[in-house]
């Protein structure tokens, strides 16, 4: 890979940190440039040219052109370096850590995103918030942990007998909850609390 | 492939209504058992153990194994059966199909699933509907039609020059858009009112 590719990013936002992690797992640098999204300068024409919904992350590939969304650029990186295998070696193994990272991505992060945007002070003015939605979005997440816990019981990760892109989702998603929405890991689900401590002592839970 | 491959469906549901199509385009049949969502039938002890969340569509292997979440379900598809190609051919164009079958899936389904949720009468006394944020939910959704509208110019399809999984995604979120929500492509989106057309009129649509 040419030291050029870029990745543009931004340090707290959960999904450029899925691509991160992902890639340091990989042991692949890539080049960050952060985007300062609560500044909007991820509205400019610049970067809507890069990315017409404005989102983080963008991978800047050597011939100039752009790809976004997380999961897709994921797959792009695995294309290209395929260890450490992190989507899967043989089609059934691919298809159960796709639909396994989709688990924690539309029910765990998205409901977690939602709390996030309706309760936490940060988007105070960005957008119209309806708190009391917000609390039914963080009583389905604790619904969703418990459930998680359930099934992490007798497994060391979400999605297989090893760390997948699954655990990267699921990571992302509860630390931001943590960070904005104070969603804490109930402590009697013990499963759950070891499964985040063992993920959380990866060194590319620091990227 | 057996033709004891079975898939757990519904016949209003978007997402079996994705892998219906997804399978139809590629001529594969599906033995087809339906799962009456609304009164519960995917809550009973023995569907869960196919599918813990719930969730429909569901497909069988042979092996009597279950694989579960649309996307995973019509990856494994693709896999069996690469023709006709609806994921992409290289890693390039796998990566740009993912983001916009992506795009479509997090930003225009979802954003319809939140206008219906909280909406139509179809929920009512399942949850707790906002009607108020479903109404944030359905400008949302008029928002991402037109820029819809504008990212067809020039495209006669959504992700690449053919027909994929990303057309899957966004005629089923339309189509139930409009079915529970009264959510209607406005005519002076003339570019996506001519995609609509379109695959409308694929004979995979009416599957």
């Amino acid at each position: 890979m040419s030291p050029s590719m870029k990745l543009y990013s931004h340090a707290v936002a959960p999904n450029p940190r899925r691509v991160r992690i992902f890639a340091a797992e990989k042991g692949i640098e890539l080049v960050l440039e952060d985007v300062d999204i609560l500044a909007g300068q991820n509205r400019t024409p610049e970067f809507l040219a890069k990315n017409s919904s404005g989102g983080v992350p963008v991978l800047e590939l050597d011939d100039g052109s752009c790809l976004s969304e997380s999961v897709a650029i994921c797959r792009y990186l695995e294309g290209l370096y395929p260890e450490l295998n992190l989507l899967g070696r043989d089609l059934r193994e691919q298809a159960e850590i796709e639909r396994w990272n989709r688990r924690m991505e539309l029910e765990l992060f998205a409901a977690i995103g939602r709390t996030v945007q309706h309760t936490s002070s940060i988007f105070q003015g960005r957008f119209k918030q309806f708190p009391e939605y917000g609390e039914t979005q963080r009583a389905l997440v604790y619904q969703r942990l418990e459930r998680m816990g359930r099934e992490l019981v007798g497994h060391e990760f979400v999605a297989s007998d090893r760390f997948t892109i699954a655990d990267i989702t699921a990571l992302v998603a509860i630390d931001i909850g943590g960070r904005l929405a104070d969603i804490k890991i109930p402590p009697e689900l013990t499963h759950l609390i070891h499964w985040h401590e063992t993920v959380s002592t990866r060194p590319s839970a620091a990227a």
